[in-house]
């Protein structure tokens, strides 16, 4: 999408360790106006694909997920890193690594909020070395629930799953693809 | 509003320790219909305030905050549990004991993203105790931003921290106001 590419390229800032900073209007201070173009276009994406429910990971695939099932109409599920107070026992539990934080963390989601019957569509802003995804990947498996695909608001298609995953016949849309980067230039997959 | 009020009737269940789940609507499984009747709900009620910017806190009031913002035309900023490796040096931080988790944890938000010129309305899922509502109020005096006010899914009123903040002469507009709640009862204020 070329909005993504363009504010990528306008705000985005490339810090050491491969970290691509898009704070100002993504993932921190959230731009509505980019917010609402990423939900319709990711409806678009999967207009017509069955789609029932939205799961993403807190925190930060939140806010895409919620505008994609605003402008789909169908629910946002997030699964939770660590266990809470307020999650029933009866859960789906799966381990992820986090790069960003150098730890393994849990990841659930209530058995009554993803069923057997779901069509899911996976949403998150970011895609990389593929850990978070391939995590809520396994809740789906859990659940018995069927993967129609992914939506990503930026692939950091170096780092490799994505293509892996595609390749594995896993639907991945994603609306700004990086090819390489570094602190003067960033190239997108065209 | 009556169709938050309706839903917590239908779906809420209240469990020991003044706990309402709400999951199954509102922060785990979100229904975007009753989400976006509550960012329309919420941007009729501040407008023509001059709001410039919504402050939440991750993970649970991300999705209505981005859900008002997005019907208000106006970015959203979250504040930061923890701090992450991809923050810059330059935050505000301010500390809030969770009862949730029994533990204090540090609220952060980039001084890049929250500024003196900043007219903002806070925006959460639940008020109770108040502890996360006065985190983010700090934050917003600690960068001379006004506060206009605050915007609260539902705010469980016995819990005193709501009305504490109105006499103190914040703003708060709850869309369900529970005055006391049990097992088999919930009222809510008229």
């Amino acid at each position: 999408m070329k909005q993504m590419e363009e504010m990528i390229l306008r705000e985005g800032k490339v810090l050491p360790g491969d970290i691509l900073k898009v704070g100002s209007f993504l993932n921190q201070n959230i731009n509505t106006e980019l917010l609402a173009q990423t939900g319709a276009e990711i409806a678009r994406l999967y207009e017509g694909c069955g789609v029932n429910k939205i799961l993403t990971i807190e925190a930060s695939g939140i806010a895409i997920a919620a505008a994609v099932g605003l402008a789909m109409g169908v629910p946002v599920l997030f699964a939770k890193k660590h266990r809470t107070s307020n999650v029933d026992g009866d859960v789906y539990v799966t381990e992820v690594h986090s790069f960003t934080h150098g730890a393994d963390y849990g990841v659930v989601v209530s058995k009554d909020y993803l069923l057997p019957s779901d069509r899911v569509l996976l949403v998150d802003d970011f895609l990389a070395n593929g850990n978070a995804l391939r995590g809520l990947i396994d809740l789906c498996d859990q659940a018995g629930a069927t993967l129609v695909g992914v939506a990503i608001a930026i692939e950091k298609c170096f780092a490799g799953a994505g293509d892996e995953l595609r390749a594995q016949g896993v639907r991945i849309e994603s609306l700004a693809m990086i090819e390489s980067m570094s602190e003067h230039e960033i190239v997108f997959r065209s």
